[in-house]
């Protein structure tokens, strides 16, 4: 099985010299001096390394089991998840007031990318715990923060979201399940949900699940839902456990991947619940907490991505196999390593600077979060939710097809589940699907965000572009291998999205048969813009002499390598978007 | 689970309409009438969705199990099995001279495609046996073919093909298992063979095991392999089975997918082994079968993808979720099927677009190969030895991508194992993998496929695109749509390729680094033309008023949307060419 190293260096990077987060003028920000986030980002990697991802293989092969409405979590998950209470991990950037450390959004961000990188399984108990926390925190009563919030910032409680039914996804206004109002000011839940993530496991006594469900009576579709608090046992006036409440699992999913996290069948037999935030209102209270939670799962596409390219890499150095074609590199060996192979280099490179690229979209997505929390910055809270679906969408997709590359490498050793390379495939895809499949990710920026605030967001994004390349100044072999392309991709972008104005008004099938194109179009100027931001901090570094030289010519190598080898998508997908919604709609669905 | 139709319309349009088979000029096609190739589909068809398709899961899920050195396929293999060789499959191309019925290749892949499509797992073993078949064929003595051929004809026993080491893959040269001489003229194989599909099962009575090893004291590396044959059990002089051989299977690899498939690590611990045609010639005897054997998996790839799209369009057209963006499409009920969604819809003709064109670029090869064989053209053994590693590498990477877009329209469900869809997208990685890992395809395309005899194959092909775009004469329609389109991505092929040779001589790396990229560009093409052939005859049944209009109008649509939606992928992968092997180069193997 793959060791995982958390890349460290490269956080730290992102962290201090890209986005400067210490001076970032953000409230907080002050206190992530670049001793103090190393100290964390080690300890967290130790644990990663030593506990989680040891147990990564174990939860894949061992899967959950459910008996007699308990489950049993993989051998060691309750150890592990042990350590991570006890290490302060589950409430790094929760609410003092209910026992959070308070840090940052930002850095417990890129903390969760190295917990998620060594055992997302593991992870996803966490995960959704922080969900339910910031649901309760934005929308919970006095009484239920007091309730609920400390024992789930200090781990001893974990949360789950339930929306999903077996008739309804996406569409949420279809749903079934019931809530009735009951003595006590209760409501007693009612129905059926799927594809819950944690929905029972034995990390923890109690379980906190939010629940999407229906008051009779209320307004018809979507803007009848509201929102509950149904713990697996009511917790008495003392904040002792009571009563178990009538929720059960009734089935564990057999999946593709995430073998180690329990998905839920989640039955509700007048379940007692309470309402979180006003009646009816349920869907806005999701929406709160849609930017972090989506960030999320695309911080998991490529965290994925980032392991299976160290065993990739690892196996490229070692493993011999042929000659380079210009002359022997190993002459004393029987053979040259696989890293010599240009078609080699070229996928480890697609792998490296994808991962390096998303990392840094995503801390600077984590830092806008924090900015629109902490400063009250409308700016960055528009600029954040136009990019949301682009992070959830691009880094999913591209982060999956990455694990499959870093597989290739292995050859034939990589279809076989003891290389472990199967799993990371297996566990990244479920990031395209769920908290929106990708697909709604796409509708969502073109049918909503685009145009949001008489598309003001979408333009503040390309001033950002071209007031970056501006402030470069004359920087000849910058301009030529960086700027330019960032440039001319940016074009493509500001094209596409004018195509869409233009046609989207009088046709919206224009504009939404290439929603998918232009989610991965805006994700690669995304990651091309912070490749040129990695760029610049490397010149200057370079320039200054600080620091390792080796690194940031590694930084300016992998910058170059994307814009002239990744970024060429763009105009794949600015032509299909151009091509219009003739093709795509123009066949019956008889006759497909 | 996903029900299985065999698109037996869609392969008569390829053979009979396309390629025009009948009427091809090529040796025994004239037996490919209509009404006999549609009695054989048919039946094919009906095999695969009553006995094959209903097995896929069952193989999924249970594995092989191997106890005692005997392996158990999943239940139910045994009988289908047996049905298939009732049924004569095994020997539809086969020679009749050893109990085949001489069918043409072109004939016995559509009915491939059928199979694989149905139960990918299952139809590997009858590949194999069909692979190590054409290897006695070619290069057995008369005697060896009389023993083993017509045994492996009917279906009694199977083959397989022995050439990974656990130390060695492609680079075959570094190859340890030994063949010594030894009384009789036979030889005494030892060593250990991995990866090896269809090791061991209970299916047949003999396996025949085709070996590759070393001979002591040959010539060094891949020059001093020979193949040989090693039956599991001896066959005595009367054709009765002898004495038990020392090959045993060691173990059963866990895998990513086609579970059903006994995927062996096979011990020959002085196994007696006989020759197969030259010493030291046993890579050439490998190369005579390799294109069948490439375009074979090629197939795999588009035929997992047929299935996957089958079952998503099935849930596009019956899943309700949300409302068409122009209006309500399925007023009465909850919600519109799936299906009305623009970003489904180009998800689903992604698919569609690409399985059709797949099938006719693979029968178009599978024609190829006849030609070469049964008219003995060189000129088509040349083509399709340059369209063989495109077909390979383009086909399984699109086809699984195609999988994982099929699972995708299923959002959550498709995650379940229980839809069936996860497992098209693991069982298909496996053919982007073996018979040469994708990467490997494109080094042979650009490295010596390119340039082979001075490059008159690729400028051939140049050539035949030129010729069919000025054989339509002046229709606009299919100018402005169809063939422009065409046109001008055969010029950025022409471009790319044109690169390669201006700087590859200089500097193999240069062409190396945009080898992966060169393959999917040549592959996109090449389905291009099968797009433009398609529309041409869809146009002229139209304008002739024969057949079903609805068909051939979606014919059109589908060429339309290939072109308008799929090729501009060209301009990327001539992009990532263009900008040279700087960027792949540049990193020191230590710096990744």
């Amino acid at each position: 099985m793959p060791d995982f190293n958390a890349p460290v260096r490269d956080l730290e990077f992102v962290l201090h010299e890209v986005l400067d987060v210490e001076h970032a003028g953000i409230e907080g920000y002050d206190a992530l001096e670049p001793d103090l986030t190393r100290a964390i980002l080690d300890e967290a990697g130790k644990l990663a390394r030593d506990v989680l991802a040891p147990l990564n293989p174990v939860g894949d092969q061992q899967g959950c089991q459910l008996e007699n409405g308990v489950v049993r979590t993989p051998d060691g998950f309750t150890d592990a998840y042990a350590q991570m209470k006890a290490g302060g991990w589950t409430g790094l950037d929760c609410d003092p007031d209910y026992g959070g450390q308070g840090m940052p959004y930002v850095l417990n961000t890129a903390v969760g990318e190295i917990f998620v990188s060594a055992n997302m399984a593991f992870q996803i108990y966490l995960g959704l715990t922080h969900g339910a926390y910031n649901a309760i925190h934005a929308h919970g009563s006095d009484a239920q923060k007091a309730t609920y919030l400390p024992r789930m910032v200090s781990g001893d409680w974990t949360g789950t979201m339930n929306l999903t039914e077996p008739h309804c996804g996406t569409d949420l206004g279809l749903m079934r399940t019931k809530a009735e109002p009951q003595d006590g000011g209760s409501y007693a839940i009612t129905g059926q949900k799927i594809f819950i993530s944690a929905g029972e496991h034995d990390l923890t006594d109690n379980i906190i699940h939010l629940v999407l469900a229906k008051i009779p009576d209320g307004p018809e579709g979507i803007k009848g839902v509201s929102l509950f608090i149904v713990p697996k046992f009511l917790v008495n006036e003392d904040g002792s456990l009571g009563n178990r409440n009538a929720v059960t699992c009734g089935k564990i999913e057999e999946k593709m991947g995430i073998h180690g996290n329990a998905t839920c069948v989640m039955n509700y037999d007048g379940a007692t619940g309470y309402l979180l935030g006003a009646e009816h209102k349920g869907m806005r209270a999701m929406f709160t907490m849609m930017n972090e939670a989506r960030l999320g799962v695309g911080l998991q596409g490529y965290a994925q991505a980032e392991p299976a390219y160290q065993a990739a890499l690892d196996y490229a150095r070692e493993r011999l196999q042929g000659r380079a074609v210009t002359g022997d590199e190993n002459p004393d060996g029987p053979a040259d390593p696989l890293i010599v192979h240009p078609d080699i280099r070229r996928n480890l490179l697609d792998q490296k600077s994808f991962v390096e690229g998303a990392r840094a979209f995503t801390l600077w997505g984590a830092q806008m979060i924090d900015k629109a929390r902490r400063n009250q910055d409308e700016e960055a809270e528009a600029m954040i939710s136009l990019l949301t679906p682009v992070l959830k969408g691009f880094l999913t997709d591209q982060g999956f097809e990455m694990t499959i590359q870093a597989q290739q490498v292995f050859g034939g050793h990589g279809y076989i589940e003891e290389t472990g390379m199967s799993q990371f495939a297996r566990d990244a895809r479920i990031a395209m699907i769920y908290e929106g499949a990708n697909g709604v990710q796409a509708l969502d920026l073109v049918g909503r965000k685009l145009g949001a605030d008489g598309g003001m967001p979408m333009m503040a994004f390309f001033e950002m572009i071209k007031a970056f390349i501006r402030d470069q100044g004359e920087d000849e072999a910058l301009a030529t291998s960086i700027l330019d392309p960032l440039k001319s991709a940016s074009k493509d972008l500001q094209e596409a999205a004018m195509f869409f104005v233009q046609n989207g008004v009088k046709n919206p099938n224009e504009a939404l048969s290439g929603s998918y194109d232009f989610m991965h179009l805006f994700g690669h100027v995304g990651l091309g813009y912070m490749w040129a931001k990695m760029a610049v901090v490397a010149t200057k570094a370079l320039a200054d002499g600080t620091g390792d030289p080796a690194f940031y010519e590694a930084k300016l190598a992998t910058a170059r390598f994307y814009m002239a080898r990744r970024l060429p998508a763009v105009s794949m997908h600015k032509a299909r978007i151009l091509s219009g919604g003739a093709t795509v709609m123009a066949l019956d669905a008889d006759h497909f």
